[in-house]
């Protein structure tokens, strides 16, 4: 099933980048576009390079690629699923790319097959953190066994999280069984990386004293397990006094409906046995929701969230765009802060006639 | 300025009841109703008769009192915005009730005029708490000074909000200068509530042991103020042990960006002066807020929030009620859930039409 990753062409090609910082992928790569065919087998028999073009494809803005992107996404369905997910989000200073790394290591080890996504809606303004994924990552980006992809560029932050899924969908059809999806940047991602995975791993360090400064409101209570890295040397004992005080804000939570009690542990990447740990623990989570149907619902759920999500996206966007409409609200929006028409007068006199 | 509320007629009035709950209102009610100038000019002397009937108005979703409501709350808005609100909301056994009762008859000792009102969701199937918004503030109902109007009844959330907002404008036309807004039930409604008010309050008890058991996710972080109620007799120092639990959890949150310490105080309905510290510390509030700009600021963003909230509301309403929509949907879910389409396939067909 490996096989078709081992020569050094799939390796270097495995990490997709762009035709102009990538003077080696230029070279290589073939002018012809490929046929809807040809990326769906590609994807099937796991070629990497095949799966690297058909995400390009299902990114590209250009009109002539939808069509045969949807395609290849369809086609691709039945095969996907069988996987999990793990959202991965980390506070600055967490180590996110070094446990990632040394996790993703671990789990190929093992067998599976691991692909790393990124969220970065920064990327819109910094055209992705290419360069950075490509570095973070160094045995990783190697790995045979291992798939990593940088964020989406030029997007908004709805269309990073719709390719991101799409995304999934071809990496699970072309056998990956392990799909980590990672923040990078801190703050708007963390909830669309939730709302696409199985399972929510946050990662902290042992601060100073306030121990919750700095994790955006929220965000702890998304988390399935939260682990606090860097817990070597000097920084043991103090990682193990944070994870027992975030131990004990966990227990003021109140329990989730999954059943699922959200632990807290401590890791360090110099430590096998404790990445091995998470490993477990990861293994268990979804051991005992797929016995109580929850990892089933929990996606089914996320599907139907993801529609209804888009679809008021697009009425909204499709609202807003009109020109007359804009034109409105910016001759009423003074006139409701000024006090002189209520919100809900102006909305009727938009709604009127638009 | 207070004349007009010293008839006893004036003052069994000021609490709106349905007629076929209260026979005495239905023997005194005029056939005739009352037009937009009288509406008007009752309002803005202060006659709690006509408030009420004004605020009935608005209330209804009868079309043709639509324009007469709307043209109401127009001439009534640049007399309105002088006044503090504030939003009250508890756990379940928090005497909610009792607190308000003391809290604003303290406040029209104080030359305050206070209305209190209601945002219950579950209105929507109980038809409102109106029996017990009577029996529960029994001093403060009879009380010339204050205003209480239960919860308007058989509307959706969205529209109990708007409803409630366009009633603040009444009632601080009316010359109301402390409005209470209070969530009645648990879970939906502290985010309408917090929407709609200046400063938000969040009564909670000692509790046995896991004190954050019970309060939903988030409430705690929306309060400008906790305060652990029933702290008397041998509740006492469980209160106040309580009281300091709470401090520290709210200390590990981020700071707000109003600059505001969220203080966490105990308070019995027994000692006065802890009530006096309650509305010390509301008026702190309001003076900082308002030196330094974010008591104008949030009121703005409120309107603004409350625009585009009303027009998301309506375009989306406007697009599922489609019939042809609803049964594209029906038809798309079962395929979205069993993996055969994507979300975004599904929502482009139904889309492209519509």
């Amino acid at each position: 099933m490996d096989d078709t990753f081992n020569s050094a062409l799939s390796v270097q090609e495995g990490i997709e980048q762009p035709s102009e910082v990538n003077p080696y992928l230029t070279k290589r790569q073939p002018k012809r576009e490929l046929t809807a065919d040809e990326c769906v087998e590609g994807i099937l028999r796991g070629d990497r390079v095949v799966l690297s073009r058909a995400i390009t494809l299902i990114e590209s803005t250009k009109p002539e690629h939808y069509a045969k992107g949807q395609e290849v996404i369809e086609r691709c369905l039945p095969h996907s699923g069988n996987s999990i997910r793990i959202g991965i989000t980390g506070v600055p200073g967490a180590g996110k790319s070094t446990f990632i790394e040394s996790f993703g290591t671990y789990l190929t080890t093992q067998g599976h097959k691991v692909a790393v996504l990124a969220i970065d809606p920064s990327s819109e303004r910094s055209k992705g953190s290419i360069l950075g994924d490509k570095t973070r990552m160094e045995s990783l980006s190697v790995n045979p066994k291992a798939f990593i992809r940088p964020t989406p560029s030029g997007l908004t932050l709805g269309g990073v999280a719709r390719k991101t899924r799409e995304t999934i969908i071809l990496c699970e059809a072309a056998g990956f069984d392990t799909i980590l999806v990672e923040t990078v940047g801190v703050g708007q991602s963390e909830t669309i990386v939730k709302s696409m995975t199985d399972f929510f791993l946050l990662l902290l360090i042992a601060g100073a004293g306030d121990e919750l400064q700095g994790i955006k409101r929220g965000i702890m209570e998304m988390a399935d397990a939260i682990v606090i890295t860097k817990a070597d040397g000097d920084n043991q004992l103090k990682a193990q006094q944070a994870r027992n005080q975030y131990q004990s804000v966990i227990n003021l939570f109140p329990a989730n409906d999954n059943g699922w009690q959200v632990p807290v542990t401590t890791c360090s990447v110099y430590d096998q046995s404790s990445i091995i740990a998470v490993s477990n623990l990861i293994n268990r989570f979804a051991e005992e929701t797929r016995a109580n149907g929850f990892f089933h619902l929990q996606r089914n759920q996320q599907l139907v969230k993801s529609f209804y999500e888009w679809i008021d996206f697009s009425i909204k966007s499709r609202f807003y765009e009109n020109t007359e409409v804009k034109q409105l609200i910016e001759k009423l929006l003074p006139q409701i802060q000024s006090g002189h028409i209520t919100p809900y007068q102006a909305g009727h006199q938009i709604l009127e006639n638009h």
